[in-house]
């Protein structure tokens, strides 16, 4: 549980031993069946969460009432609908286990008390989102540069486990294909 | 200069009013001609910028030759590929100014130095940064809920004056579109 959340904090900054402690005391460890609910759109957002282990999707509801999957959380991952979750409005989005996932959650104002508590842990946040909207910059210009079927190939040489683990259907909805056609190419692609 | 970026940490967070001298001493002003190259897609990246005054476009050549335009920033962001800047490999885009531009710009290496000075500036980008990935969710959801064309007029509705104030060939690339098709489109939305 912590000790996970522990050793990725280490990646990118430190935290001294003493404050483990009160860190912990600012977590709840969660487990969430496969297909169960971590956020609903349209209610309040005021949890984020880390993936100690296990898989998600982030997804709004279509006009046609179809899930739009637009982004999946593996473990060593942090996820919510940050816009809600900072600024207190509406979720956006749904956030749902793909498998049976055990998180580390912590609500918007135990984050403001333990950031108080903990003020270095602002630097591991700071590179850790830092990170993530470089991974968005690169991620726009993958889908401004590729075809959809370009983009499956790259997808597959980039993160060849995340393709393994994920449900076809939903990877699928997240490359903007009908799942018959995702079918086709990997097909295509295996051959 | 410096007091506009004062004026932003303080929107998120805040630093200690002896601390701006350190703060300053770490950042170079500097000013940008229409079209001058903020950095240049390929060599490393070691500075990001904060826009003081104007407006840059973050771009990538395509293989045909073109530039394609993935974002912009306007007064009050923080713009760079910031994979490069924190990782220091080299960089996946360049950054143009599309009108005459004032930037602060701090080094990586400068910026690690400030940091150990003053810490407290991890709570700022700490904000500064989930509130750019949490745009970006919203980015990915609306570049896959919407056409071209609608998207054009979520921007509208959205950012008026981002529209106003970019050019729009780049507008055009940025949405994906030929500049004549954004021409057509501008005429059926205006008439």
């Amino acid at each position: 549980m912590i000790p996970s959340l522990i050793a990725h904090i280490g990646k990118f900054s430190s935290i001294d031993a003493e404050k483990v402690g009160v860190l912990e005391s600012y977590f709840e460890y969660r487990t969430y069946k496969k297909k169960e609910l971590l956020l609903q759109e349209g209610q309040r957002c005021n949890e984020k969460f880390f993936i100690v282990k296990g898989c998600v999707n982030l997804y709004y509801l279509k006009q046609n009432g179809l899930e739009q999957t637009t982004d999946f959380a593996l473990e060593n991952w942090w996820i919510s609908d940050f816009m809600a979750f900072q600024t207190g409005s509406r979720s956006q989005f749904s956030i749902k286990a793909t498998e049976t996932t055990n998180v580390l959650c912590i609500t918007a104002d135990g984050q403001r008390e333990l950031l108080k508590k903990v003020p270095e842990l602002n630097a591991y946040f700071h590179l850790v989102f830092q990170k993530a909207y470089a991974a968005s910059q690169i991620r726009f210009r993958l889908l401004s540069e590729f075809s959809k079927e370009e983009l499956y190939r790259q997808f597959v040489q980039l993160f060849p486990e995340f393709i393994q683990r994920v449900p076809q259907y939903l990877l699928a909805s997240f490359l903007g294909f009908t799942p018959e056609y995702l079918s086709e190419i990997r097909k295509k692609y295996l051959s």
